[in-house]
């Protein structure tokens, strides 16, 4: 197979699989995702993000039938399907299927997966960045089916021939519109804290921790969008992306301060990558 | 056929109906819909639904390929497609199929149309209601299938044996999970003005119409939680509702001061749905 979609049961090829119109995610996004990136047949940080996963869903009241070791093995299992050897791996789950009510009862979670060739981006590129308030609810620290926000951010940034979207409330940066954002400055990494405003990006953790290995120390706390763009560098996070390099915000240069630390950082984050999803027979 | 679901030109039983995996409703809410009632098979309000749905289109840049005429001639002859003389007559637009990127690109719209029996509620009955802080996102002047807070408050609500959650802004009563709320002091409504925190309801414009065909005042402008209490009485508006008398928010009883007016705007309103979907042989 070329790409992967799964229905409660059921699989195909992306473009030919059908789902219920009836399924929550179709009129409310009733629903819990997670995605990383798989390479030889691995998963990377999978633990990581089934974790985040059970965690939304206990958030919104989704009671998926399933463990988080069977999670696991399915999605390991239909990787094996896909004739590819970098993939996006991308799981939710809906609340169920039913005539359209707000108030649910005793309805059947379904899981959904999709798989598509995918390789996680090459981290030598600088990108530019625009600026947005953000105007999202106060559950971004899970990762629901209502992105529709998210969508405009994006393609805001794509107008504007940016790669992404800072979004800041006032003067306060929170997050991109899919990436965490952080910065440098006098080789500290300076990340704002997981509230309801942010995620808690798996990429974000292993940038901290990679920090930590590398002795660059981190202090987690709000940064206002001055302190942003007077930074020694700006960093973007995702589970593809790992650590990207900003050149420009709202068209003005940044960082550009710190190559070195940028340099040693994607090194270390893309190694682990590696060697966490290295071949084996 | 006793419910239709349409999608793209295909039409059945909603129950069996499918829909592409890789339409965008389904993993980021990438749609608008509308919604309102049919007897009779005429549809109430249908103008209305129909203007605020293409408005609400064109801020998510949306792009459907179908005038407000043709849409009203397809919900139209949907409708006496089932065997039932009341229903719920709910439609929406995506943005269209393709692989899961936030960014889009010469996408084609899909319409959906749900379609089930249903009645508006019998406005007899006094309701409960309790509040919630709103934290939804600041694009609720358009109807976007981004619901899933909606979906928790109203959830919150059934939780607590009340039937709607007013939501608020610190002090500032906003709406509710999927109704407008309005008050009576000193005989004269009070309704908040429609920013991005409020939908410009049909309901409610019906209600303000009624209003001055009665001889009532009209005053648009924020009111608080005290103010609330206080009132005379809580009125809220929807399309399946026309106008419900509160009886109590958070356990506490409030109104009953203007039963009469109360009875009045609710016959005016009833009155307008029943002359407007009256059998026509």
């Amino acid at each position: 197979m070329k790409t992967l979609g799964y229905y409660d049961g059921q699989i195909g090829e992306l473009e030919d699989m059908k789902v219920p119109m009836l399924d929550r995610a179709c009129y409310f996004g009733d629903g819990i995702y997670d995605a990383t990136y798989s390479r030889n047949k691995k998963i990377f940080a999978l633990d990581e993000h089934i974790d985040r996963f059970y965690r939304g869903l206990e958030k919104v009241d989704i009671k998926l039938d399933m463990t988080k070791e069977q999670l696991k093995g399915l999605l390991l299992s239909l990787v094996k399907k896909v004739d590819e050897d970098e993939l996006f791996v991308y799981w939710q789950a809906t609340r169920g299927e039913g005539l359209r009510e707000h108030c649910y009862e005793n309805m059947t979670a379904k899981l959904w997966v999709m798989l598509k060739p995918q390789s996680i981006v090459d981290m030598s590129q600088k990108i530019r960045l625009v600026t947005h308030e953000d105007i999202r609810y106060t559950l971004c620290d899970i990762k629901t089916l209502n992105l529709l926000p998210n969508v405009l951010f994006s393609q805001y940034a794509k107008s504007k021939n940016a790669h992404e979207c800072i979004l800041h409330r006032g003067d306060r940066v929170t997050e991109c519109a899919h990436s965490n954002i952080h910065i440098l400055k006098d080789n500290v990494l300076i990340t704002p804290p997981t509230d309801c405003f942010i995620l808690k990006g798996v990429a974000r953790e292993h940038l901290i921790n990679a920090c930590k290995a590398l002795g660059i120390c981190v202090d987690i706390r709000p940064f206002s969008l001055d302190e942003m763009m007077n930074s020694d560098e700006v960093i973007l996070t995702s589970s593809g992306s790992l650590c990207l390099q900003v050149e420009s915000i709202d068209g003005k240069e940044v960082g550009g301060k710190s190559n070195n630390t940028i340099k040693l950082l994607q090194e270390y984050l893309l190694g682990e990558f590696r060697s966490n999803t290295e071949y084996e027979g």
